[in-house]
């Protein structure tokens, strides 16, 4: 394993692939920086959803070496004051717009530095007023990766925009109010409850979409097709499953449904 | 052309690509075998498809050079006992479920050896019970980039698990009773009736969906635009098409829908 | 920076994901070109869309550096005597069916070469009806990339096949007549009004489904959120947008929808 081989680029996106703006990110990274390996990792986050996004990087950037460099453009502000950044947690570098994107990130891989890019040099000769994706974070990410110090970006930032994530809370000693914060391709509901906020976790009982579930599985095929299921998930969330089906159509639950976790034996209001 | 150059790791799962999935597999795979390309198949195998998916690998596994390895996640038992295994098929190496995935594949690419995965050194240190992608497959997948041994990662398997794949028949000397087993992107209908099963084709009709098509043709457009048509497309295997349309739309046909071939000097039942 | 590392590979098609097209693709072009990164543009162009395929080139190709080989292929004449070609334009190298694909691109990167592809030597052994993709286009675009001069695939050809693309066209002195030719991802709507068709564009006001609207913007957020807008977005090109929505969709507009600008204090027709 060499180590000195040029990092790769992984690309986030809320640009979809019909229209050429990805296309045009990667031309741009090719043409300053050709020997690093562009890696897709979504084009799919919703449109200007600056939440999923967080909650993508949050999930998908840890699993990547040090040194790895990541362009994320979700950027419903482009051609605003927000600011373009270079940032570095955990060893691995992120360029995106200081929007909020990182905010679960940092409690993974805690920030190490973060420069705005303000450096001309850095930029495309010619910027435009909607596109910085391909014309500040594209051609950055590259000089990233070719090794350019991030101090030469731009000035330090010491604190990055948080956005607010909504959490999850107990309600005396045998409740706890959580909400759903994804759903994701298979129709699997991701709450905000995680795994470290419980004890033993056989003892809950899942409340949903006006369903109780039976206690907690260790996976999707612990119930029979077409069952719903709870579940602690590979991100350490607690989910809502429908074996080999799709939990969020049959139960008609989404980003903000509730969903409450109690002891059986515990006194229940109502 | 440098033969020692590391093989490329091949990605084809049902994730999707709205979720980090992906991008965490294709992180592990990164953080171990970061000279390997990665190489996206398909993201979209229908949720929990394994036909589909061994559909899929069998059209396009066969296409890449001895070496590369295959990295294909669909895998509706993930957490039960089904096994985790690499195989060498055709010089190739696949890194998947013992699902019935390869079925299809072993017709044209026989297979050579195949391992359970249960060596812990080649897994991630932490396994979660829901996702087997990142956790088993894709760092099983990076380990077999790196030229480890298929022996080193377990047990020997003699036979690897099967689907039933809809097949053809004749009916008598003149008929031949097939379905559509995959619509395709342009809503072309692709059938079981391969065109090894014909002697010279001119001499056949095909009926499907009330409709008795014109003899079989050599391309699409060789009907007028709007009009239904029957060839032999790429993979050898009877298409039903509608020239510069939608045929599956059109035709309202979808998997499973009958046609019928048959000689047209033949009596006709009914 | 090695300039003599192989070029990168780009594919850009209307074959969607779901199938194994592009994947039989990039197994091809692997098998003989296995040190070319592959970088996928788009496998999301409508099908059979070329005019849609021939804006997406436009757009995405000239961020490139000299040498990219880009793989196009939009081909509702399959198999008809349409001609498979390898062109080169501004330093980088396209292979495409000669349908038009490249009648915008010309504009910005002059055609330097052509060339029909008919040597044998460069195709798959076996050539399908139906599948250029696999066995003509792929394996040319490989070769290409190993450097084999354009000459080697076939005779030149002079002028490429154009599609009409619709213009923009002045109505006396103050009056300007376009339309829509793409919706993008976001729902922003792009015109083929370009910048450089007007002098001051401030003096503007634009015309589109029954709404006038206020002076030409710089940025997305010039508007409060849900109030449409319009701006030259990052090709040069006008385009009608609504803050932090989907212009399409709450306008209902799409391409071949007609946008006037006129000088305020012109007099109006009507």
């Amino acid at each position: 394993m060499k180590t000195k081989s040029p990092p790769a680029v992984t690309l986030t996106t809320d640009f979809g692939l019909r229209d050429p703006w990805v296309a045009a990110m990667k031309g741009v990274i090719t043409a300053i920086a050709p020997l690093s390996p562009l890696v897709d990792l979504s084009h799919r986050i919703a449109p200007q959803a600056v939440l999923e996004g967080a909650l993508f990087v949050a999930s998908a950037i840890p699993c990547f070496p040090a040194g790895t460099v990541h362009l994320v453009v979700v950027d419903p502000g482009v051609g605003t004051d927000r600011k373009p950044i270079v940032a570095k947690c955990g060893g691995q570098y992120i360029v995106c717009p200081d929007n909020g994107l990182l905010t679960m990130l940092e409690n993974n891989l805690p920030l190490e530095a973060a420069h705005e890019i303000k450096n001309p040099k850095y930029r495309l000769p010619k910027c435009s007023n909607t596109f910085h994706g391909r014309d500040i974070f594209a051609p950055a990410a590259a000089h990233v990766a070719l090794g350019k110090k991030l101090a030469s970006f731009g000035p330090a930032i010491k604190k990055l925009h948080q956005i607010p994530i909504p959490e999850a809370k107990m309600d005396g000693e045998s409740q706890l109010h959580g909400e759903v914060i994804h759903v994701d391709h298979f129709g699997n509901c991701i709450t905000n409850i995680s795994e470290d906020m419980l004890g033993k976790h056989a003892d809950y009982r899942v409340q949903v979409a006006a369903q109780t579930l039976s206690p907690i599985c260790h996976t999707y095929a612990d119930a029979p097709p077409g069952t719903p299921l709870a579940l602690f998930g590979n991100t350490g969330h607690l989910e809502i499953a429908v074996s080999m089906s799709n939990a969020a159509k049959s139960l008609q639950i989404h980003p903000g449904s509730p969903v409450t976790l109690y002891r059986p034996e515990s006194p229940r209001s109502g």
